[in-house]
């Protein structure tokens, strides 16, 4: 059987496109990475997704990128809310954190080659994130052959690592289509930047209007629990 | 000023990377990784050696890596000791942590990225690590491309990424000689893999015999604090 690495951050996308290894054949072992951002509910979210998607296997490494700083989702700045959609398609967010992708992929390659698999997935996405630049197809296909000379097993040639992104070119509505079909329960993911401690979106970040967007567009009606006055 | 991120683990090879990175006039963002390895020693070492070499910063950056296991040196695997310099010269040791140099030179990227570095030193070293294929020229070249498609001053062109390994070719004797050279103090450098508590040498695992054999080849006296009956 197939074995793949899934990055698992608890989110809509992520959730996705582990739903969519499952339904390719893969032997799944997820993977979250606590990377001190202010949203620590999405790490509770992921274990129970792991589980109700059936993973081999699910763990957390914790790396504390907030030394590091750099971006609102782990330094000490306001997550932005209520943007218009032209300001938030201009320039990249300031929720941008330094090499994110990179630092992930990397720890999913240490995984991949301690578990002997070829590959990861991950839920990146070209359209709702274009100010991102690991985002972006150019950087994934980079990585990938990265990872073949980075590895005892890639120069050893036992196999080809590859990255999967398959919601890169998906608009927030057919990723939600996508999961409904493959039988996501949306219920348990969270998006929003900036939760209460109950776990409730907050509705006003980007994030929260994105997936607000995908849902009324997709026609499926939004399970998400608001804070109140939403 | 040209500014660089320095990866500093405290042993002899990173330290002496520092060191040279100061002498070709860099301002340093000196950078340690706690990777849940056994040494915890070397990191009080580093912040010392970091101090004594004037950085401008020195920053701890904490990743639990024993979650994805694979390595003697995160692992509950025993460190291997006393083997012959042929032993140690064939295959990839299992003190190799999987994907590690990738994990290591994301981070620094992060990090780079933030103080607005695009110089990166790791202290990598092809002779005396024959076995790891990303201490290879071809894989710090890889993350070299990888970095400029990766990060939001590499697309937009501000600059462009180089990963320096000055100690690539050199024998352990030559950084010795070329640390002494820059005023390098080995005394606090710690290179053992299994350290005792107060931060002893073993004296007897790869890393303590490829350091003893480099002062020997240097003609200068060792400074390390071996455990007792050494």
């Amino acid at each position: 059987m197939k074995t793949a690495v899934v990055l698992l951050s608890g989110g809509l996308d992520s959730t996705t496109c582990l739903a969519i290894a499952r339904s390719q054949g893969f032997k799944v072992h997820a993977l979250s990475i606590d990377y001190g951002q202010r949203h620590r509910i999405e790490l509770e979210r992921a274990a129970r997704i792991a589980s109700q998607l059936g993973v081999s296997s699910h763990r957390i490494v914790a790396i504390d990128l907030r030394t590091i700083g750099g971006s609102a989702l782990t330094a000490a700045i306001d997550v932005p809310k209520s943007r218009s959609s032209d300001e938030m398609s201009h320039g990249i967010p300031i929720t941008y954190v330094p090499a994110r992708n990179t630092i992930l992929l990397s720890i999913a390659l240490g995984l991949a080659e301690t578990v002997g698999a070829f590959d990861i997935f991950i839920g990146a996405n070209v359209l709702d994130y274009s100010g991102y630049p690991d985002c972006r197809p150019e950087f994934l296909d980079a990585f990938a052959r990265l990872a073949n000379l980075a590895t005892k097993v890639g120069i050893e040639g036992a196999g080809h690592f590859r990255v999967h992104a398959p919601l890169l070119k998906m608009t927030k509505a057919e990723i939600i289509r996508e999961g409904v079909r493959l039988g996501v329960d949306y219920t348990t993911t969270i998006s929003c930047y900036d939760p209460d401690p109950q776990g409730l979106a907050c509705g006003e970040c980007d994030s929260c209007q994105l997936r607000r967007k995908g849902f009324m567009e997709a026609g499926v009606l939004d399970p998400t629990s608001y804070a109140a006055g939403e």
